[in-house]
């Protein structure tokens, strides 16, 4: 299978918060921005496999700072790994000032998702070919989470 | 006041049509594209003028094309031409078949949005600079436009 | 096929706006406006020609005045023309104030929808048998609608 | 206090039902279908009264046949009794088949409002002018309906 | 058939009323109260038979008292009465204050359900097994109120 | 500071997976399912502390099963840690078929949140009083996956 840079399935989404986003702080409800991540992360993994695919983890979700109603929520997504036939994406949350145009990081996940095949099983993706030296090191750092993921739900099973 | 580019304000919107999107005929529904085509172009003016902003008209506005549940809907919004206070954006909404990757453009509109001072008055906005012979071009469409608007308008006082 | 008048197909809706259709101005979201206008309109084609329908175009659509929160969206809808296969409609929201009564018009719009037969192609609709001199008046203004629609359409395509 | 009469209230509204807003048997939900009554009654309260308004009750809340997704819901709100601050309020829910033109009553109940000062009390509204048989007679049943109100919450209480 | 005990079937809800919840007084929207009461009283009566439901009528719906943004709504849905085919369930709306931990009752309600069988006409039920004087109490009560609904559409049909 | 219990702050809630919680594949969207999620961790810090709370951090959030459409979504939340200022609370969703009654564990979750003062400042809140073996053994877990989040946190930062 041909593999495929984080490049080609990077998504950058753009969303204007508005008072129905709101919690009872006057700022972004968690619960939404993680609907506007979860979203984000998807349209990654669907480009790099163009299969369908289901969110199966999300890790070292960071609620930095709150987001206030009418900024500009811009959500960047990357993919970092690929084992087999999961995907580690990373998505990042900028907050714009619509007024200044000052931009602070507010959110930040890591999500996991699997290709399915149409009987429903987890099936093989491309591999991810890495290009800078930054995504070696993304990449080195997600072998970790994931090292983790696997340790802890081995101590869950027994 | 200083000119700013087009791509200075420009805009690039992702999501996903969700079953909670679809009209009866299981594609987009036209109120949600339009949704999104409002807040795409309210992020770009905003860009431009750094001032809150409304919606004031939205002209040919096309759905050339249904969108299905699932495909992903790719907005870009871009300046097309300042008048003082007001500024004329276009939209263009591209389906993205998460499975193939094809591409096809499905809506595209103009919108016309104003700059307001805090006691709710239109006020002047920073000039838009045309870079490229596609911007003037566009630019002189947009004037055209505006023409007929203010005929249309004038016509409709009497 | 027999023509059926305008007032068989004409819709009246009225929504109350409610905090979560709110924009960060505290008025009604421009996108949630569109979205009642095209559900009206959807309801003028519908009833005209008892077939499937889908927005094909918007025009001309115009914020006049903000509409407040706690305010009642009265939208109005009626078919202005009929050509062949093709259904324009006029939408106007008037906000009436729930504690003074007093209405003014804060959006319109025209809207053109097509019928479709069962394998998704536009088919033929009944006539529309205009009745007043207002709704020839009318007429006579969405065919030149249509015609700068049209030769729009052709300068876009070449 | 001046008088008004019920057609001086009465609200007309027109909802298509769309996907969104399906329960689980492919049908509206009917959550959905009390919230347009409350807001259609809510309008009623407001327009008799020009004063803000509350839900204090519902009765009688039937749902008579299911209403299908594409269908138009076509709500009609009436007064039917005023009690000094109190009014009660019949909406009744027909569903409009798109197709067909077809329509059938679905939904009905009885909804009863107070109006409130500023300070958040109940104060009293106008008094409800009877102009028809109909209106006297939905008159001496809404009486019925209060009684009972008053009957069971003096039986709650003790 | 055998019987089933209320508490087999009892349902607790819990919900935070957020912005988007609002109505134009700032307190939760009746519409929005009555949509968790009916999907509560939906789950009591899924439990109690294990078959489709359906909402047929919902019968002195009371708002006592608001419930404010920020607080928690806490629902309490149980059966008090089965009559061959149909359910009736009690739901109490609670409104917990985040800050005091106070708690008021807000809303209450009796709506009836039906079984439905896969040819959607009604289908009997379990009997419910009546384990407290409560219970029995509760059940003397809800016969009461059906002889009403029976009456009233007697009434209604000539 | 007097210590609190987990069961004093313990939440179940209940929902319903209705067609507008779907994803694509028709089961409930990840984004919805961690919204209720949210809510209900927030539900829990707040009663624990009775201040304003806001999410700090979601892990290990793992969707080991998809939800229906129709099924009951069961959230129960219980605090599982409380570190001075901000608290570990550990959320269960499982997926009850309305029909069987059977129920699957479908997502779990730990969420950090922390309570503001007046000012917005994290404020110190209740100690935990642990009064089981098993809640002893959460908090053990709960205080290494604290461990593992300041070692990230410090790897970030340098």
């Amino acid at each position: 299978m041909t593999g495929k840079a984080a490049r080609e399935s990077a998504v950058e989404m753009a969303e204007t918060v508005l008072p129905q986003d709101a919690n009872t702080h006057g700022t972004a409800f968690g619960g939404k921005i993680v609907q506007w991540i979860d979203l984000c992360a998807g349209m990654v993994a669907g480009r790099h496999c163009r299969l369908p695919v289901v969110t199966v983890s999300m890790d070292d979700l960071h609620f930095h700072e709150p987001i206030k109603i009418g900024d500009f929520a811009l959500l960047s997504g990357r993919l970092t790994a690929v084992f087999r036939s999961s995907m580690e994406i990373s998505v990042r949350v900028m907050a714009e000032n619509p007024l200044s145009g000052e931009r602070r990081l507010c959110t930040s996940a890591y999500l996991t998702f699997v290709a399915l095949s149409t009987d429903g099983r987890p099936v093989e993706v491309p591999p991810l070919v890495l290009e800078t030296p930054e995504e070696q090191d993304a990449f080195e750092r997600a072998k970790e989470r994931r090292e983790r993921r696997l340790q802890r739900a081995s101590a869950r099973r027994g």
